[in-house]
């Protein structure tokens, strides 16, 4: 009897920790699909059968060794597929184009941080060649099918890394996105489409598009389960808390601030169903504390426009310049005609698009002071493959009304399932972010998508329930307990280094807490009390970037400590206490149960 | 009597506190200067003399109103002189191209903040062409003589800037630097040039020359003096601290690793004083605790080779791309050849050259896993004007032998008089480190610059003492008491950020000491004691960088915190204290002095 592997990570890793499921089992699962599941047009190429069973048996015997040390590889047991444009030793790599085959001697730098996290890769996956298109029918290995109706696109460039997801053939994909390889396919195909920061998982072993601008994404069922992906991916590249800005990203608890472009710049190209889903998606987000605000579209569908329409597009000849101005003829006439129109720009132009990007970059950061994220439609619309192999070129640019820009900007964002047409065609919404924002986009991210609760890819099985995700340690949390108090003088110490307030609590009943005489402006000082006479104290626990916790704690004068605060209804958390050799001859103002309290008191008649 | 102001910011501030001084006659001396100290060669346009005296009045009565609140302007009252490629509302600029010439609407960002910081700019100083050089002579204007002898150039581009400060005309000025046009002219000139953090200051209002890789910079008598500066203008771009790696850059506290390029790669052009003086200045810098290394210096040459042979020197074009095509009649001959120089690459020549370019970033950026800070001679030798004009592009070429890596690499750099030779011409040194490292980069220049103990500028006036540099508060220090001590188990958690041991201490003898039952690994636990009873202990007072703090105290568990801790040698500093209701029953081991020396006695037999 084959036993069915489970979808997603978390219950894969149930099924492997209740002893209910070995690698083997997953692996023969694999083996055992339909001959049409493991061959083009999904897939380009696949590992043979017995390294594959060589592989699953050696993690079965990690497993069987110490189960809890191997689950403790976040991605144990897991069958994963990567595009064919990243390297993965042992078998070749296309980018869709048969006369550019090489047989890499090692794998991409983040195939490597997969495998030793204890996924499974299974194979590569079909692209529009040389990542160039957003459609999918761009590959002479074939036009990838929709996986919700096989007449129409699956989107691309990373279309067979999508659709192996959305049928469930693997856990999760690895794709690539440069003007939105990564999203297109994730919205046109119900999945979630995780598109980095930047260098935030190394592009070593990546065929280049356009180098500079080039990500590895990742397409997952769940949220949660791409959060567990990035996790392990990210560690191969330039942490993100680093691009974050000074006041980092602390998650967005309560009502938070959502740009959206205006009504009237809005493209759905005659698809009323699509346009009636972005405003589902946008309710959705108000209904999770989003204030909407409109913002103007044009500069930034100006700035999407110089990726394909100026001299950027010199840069897909200059990744694979050798090789193209050698075998132009063994190029997709569609790409071919793309990387040649970068023949005609002087290096000029090239470092005066670099300067006007420069410029655009500055000019719309500023939508960040006012907003904490942009939701877009994932894409306007979508077309059959037929429509798309008739007129190339227009639908493909179509189909990136909405992406373009996001890596010219140096943005990061997520592609999120947000419901169907009436046809039954799956459509996304794209929340993004500034460079760095990741973490802050998944929870929101996740948030959606458990809101809407729509079925996992083209799978017809239920989304699992919201889990906590494996962010990085990169938010502080801080309970305060006097003047750092909303609204009382030291509050901006914490609001200038953007925490926000998670809160309102009170300490285990274990506590004294103190006027302290002379201070500047008033503080109290509380202190553990292992007798019975303690009290619980009100606080608030405040979120605040990992990199800004430093210089807070460093302006912390004494007698004033950070240390841990027991709290009545939940985990101990970081906090004020107070050198209790300070509170001799200090009042005791515990019975008051909490500093503001007592301030109030003071002002009472 | 005309009052001579002195010639740093610190003794001109003293002046300015004891009331010896006010604005108007540091203005005044600036403007009894003979009229050739402030024309042509050295500035291309002065301030109007009645405005210059009506800025001073308004600074004398805001001195008159409130001396302390005038005096925290870090910059009050002090002349400066801005390159003119850097645009101040009221003078035009030229670039020194006369028919490019602007009347700016507004000042560069950097300039309404030196401005608002009670700087008093008096001119605007002469360059090479487009800042296009790095000899000054490439000017309308003149060749701009060496402060030293008048023979010789005084470097370039930034030439009028830096021959202002060495001269004394001015107590700092600003520069430029793409190539080593804000360290060439220090060099040759016996003063400071300070070169950020590309970045660091802002470059709005700057004309380009090569606008990704141009930074405005800062020339001063003294490193402390450009440290002052700096930490002004610094607040008009990205925080050099965002830049810095995951480490940071604490100070370099006793022996820290120097890279020096191998002798065979050194080239002075047979200039044996200048030789002798860059081995001077590595023993100086061995003295000062530097463990010199060789390293190879041929790829960084290559990098070099990349700004004035390969694609880049396009941007040159790019920046001024319209007023050169219609005027290129109007350029200096030699640098109208370099800028046309940029016309015969391709788009994907440029960014075929970016590729190579971050290719090798990466590749070279190692280096800094193995040295905190690299030196070289500022220039290899120097030449007279006559030389110069006679042979314009090789020599500009080899005054670059060692600058024009550093903003291709994104790298900071100081340059610092080294000495003289037998001529009595002034050679520099210069301290390179990554992107972030700029105040690290000053610490170390000015013990180099204090050791050295050269007279300032051309001035023959000797060297002030040694000041705390105004560094940003991006440095935490914590005294550690117990498992944090070196060589004990949780050490680490200071070591992988980026944490160094900056001394040992004992606290005032106010403290008890415990240790804490049932704690893995053992720690000690401290708490401050009223009582007469209490000992001094042992600790260690670590640096680390300030976003790494937070991290670090996140991960503290009860019942220990982070409070204040007396020293009984220097002021307070944050380190470990404990929960006073947590050393009920826990053994006092106070007597012992410290954790070290009770870890001992416990092995002991």
């Amino acid at each position: 009897m084959t036993v069915v592997p489970p979808l997603t990570l978390s219950a894969l890793h149930a099924d492997y920790r209740r002893g209910a499921l070995r690698p083997t089992d997953v692996v023969e699962h694999w083996l055992a699909r339909p001959d049409a599941q493991r061959a083009a047009p999904v897939w380009i190429a696949t590992i043979p059968p017995d390294l594959l069973r060589a592989r699953a048996q050696v993690l079965d015997a990690v497993l069987a060794a110490d189960r809890e040390a191997a689950l403790r590889q976040p991605l144990f047991g897991a069958l994963y597929a990567v595009k064919d444009n990243i390297d993965a030793a042992g078998l070749p790599t296309t980018a869709a184009c048969p006369a550019f085959t090489y047989a890499p001697a090692v794998s991409a730098a983040v195939v490597d941080a997969l495998d030793a996290a204890g996924a499974i890769l299974v194979g590569k996956t079909n692209l529009d060649q040389f990542a160039t298109g957003l459609v999918g029918t761009r590959s002479p290995y074939g036009p990838v099918p929709n996986a919700f109706d096989p007449a129409y696109v699956s989107g691309g460039s990373s279309s067979g890394s999508a659709v192996a997801v959305a049928l469930g053939l693997v856990q999760f994909a690895l794709g690539t996105d440069t003007a939105g390889s990564g999203r297109v396919p994730a919205g046109l195909n119900n999945i979630v489409g995780w598109k980095p920061t930047r260098e935030a998982i190394s592009t070593r072993g990546v065929v280049p598009a356009c180098r500079s601008l080039d990500c590895v994404s990742i397409f997952a069922l769940t949220v949660a389960d791409a959060a567990r992906v990035f996790a392990v991916a990210s560690k191969t590249g330039s942490p993100v808390e680093l691009r974050a800005s000074a006041g980092g990203f602390p998650p967005l608890g309560g009502p938070f601030a959502l740009a959206v472009p205006q009504p009237a710049q809005r493209e759905f190209y005659g698809d009323a169903d699509s346009a009636a889903l972005f405003d589902t998606g946008i309710a959705q987000l108000e209904a999770l504390g989003a204030s909407t605000q409109d913002f103007d579209y044009a500069p930034w569908r100006d700035v999407a426009a110089m990726l394909y329409e100026g001299a950027h597009v010199a840069e897909r000849h200059s990744g694979i310049r050798a090789f193209f101005d050698a075998h132009a003829d063994q190029f997709d006439p569609t790409v071919r005609g793309i990387v040649a129109g970068g023949l005609r720009f002087s290096a000029t132009d090239a470092f005066d698009a670099a300067a006007h990007l420069a410029s655009m970059k500055r000019e719309l950061a500023t939508l960040w002071d006012r907003v904490d994220v942009m939701a877009v439609p994932t894409v306007p619309t979508t077309w059959t493959i037929a429509d798309v192999l008739a007129d190339p070129v227009e639908l493909n640019r179509r189909m990136g009304y909405y992406t373009n820009f996001v890596n010219l900007l140096d943005l990061a964002a997520i592609a999120v399932p947000v419901g169907f047409r009436a046809d039954g065609m799956p459509m996304g919404i794209t929340l993004i972010g500034p460079a760095g924002s990741d973490w802050r986009l998944a929870e929101l991210a996740q948030r959606m998508q458990v809101a809407r609760g729509l079925p996992l890819g083209a799978l017809d099985a239920p989304l699992p329930p919201a889990e906590r995700l494996a962010a990085p340690a990169d938010v502080a949390h801080v309970a305060v307990v006097g003047a750092h108090l909303t609204g009382l003088p030291l509050n901006r110490e914490l609001t200038s280094r953007g925490a926000r307030l998670v809160r309102k609590a009170r300490t285990a009943p274990r506590y004294r807490l103190y006027a302290l005489p002379g201070t500047t402006p008033p503080k109290p000082g509380m202190v553990r009390n292992a007798d019975a006479g303690g009290q619980a104290i009100e606080v608030e626990v405040w979120a605040l970037p990992m990199a800004a916790y430093g210089s807070f704690v460093a302006g912390i004068p004494a007698p004033l400590s950070i240390g841990t605060i027991e709290l009545d209804d939940g985990p101990p958390v970081q906090g004020f206490l107070c050198e209790a050799v300070a509170t001799a001859g200090a009042e005791d103002i515990s019975h008051f149960g909490g500093w503001r309290r007592y301030l109030a008191s003071k002002v009472a008649p």
